[in-house]
């Protein structure tokens, strides 16, 4: 698993194309490896609430979930749109 | 800042008191400084939707808010309730 290293690789990136970014992740780590798994049907719950605050484009959202023994990760990556107020105004 | 980090070392001393944990990073990079900091506002509503699928105790709930030069995090660590039916049973 490598959340971080998502995380910080991306920075780099980012910080050089000046591009905002949100990454939200969820780790929901058990002690049985049964229990239903709610992440897939979580993502567009979460993808809903961030929207009220913040300007999002879906097309621009990845979604990674990553399922191990004891631990199910569902990362999601947005690029946010530009804001109008800030591009450049020749 | 140390996302991966906290997740890394709970995960080894969830895992010896056998707990379930859930953890929820929203992390905003900005290319600006500016912009309302939508986060703390954020964390009732997120809450409030993973509630929908986990049971949650809210006093459970430890919440961190990082705020760097161009990244704001939002961290939520939740320690979830035993299950009724996974409790030893004399």
């Amino acid at each position: 698993m490598s959340i971080l290293n998502i995380f910080r690789s991306s920075k780099k990136n980012t910080a050089s194309i000046a591009k905002e970014r949100l990454q939200i992740i969820v780790a929901h780590e058990r002690n049985q490896r049964s229990g239903p798994d709610y992440l897939p049907i979580l993502q567009k719950e979460l993808i809903d609430v961030i929207a009220k605050y913040v300007k999002i484009d879906r097309d621009q959202v990845k979604v990674e979930l990553d399922q191990q023994d004891d631990c199910s990760v569902l990362e999601l990556n947005i690029m946010l749109p530009e804001r109008e107020s800030n591009t450049e105004t020749a």
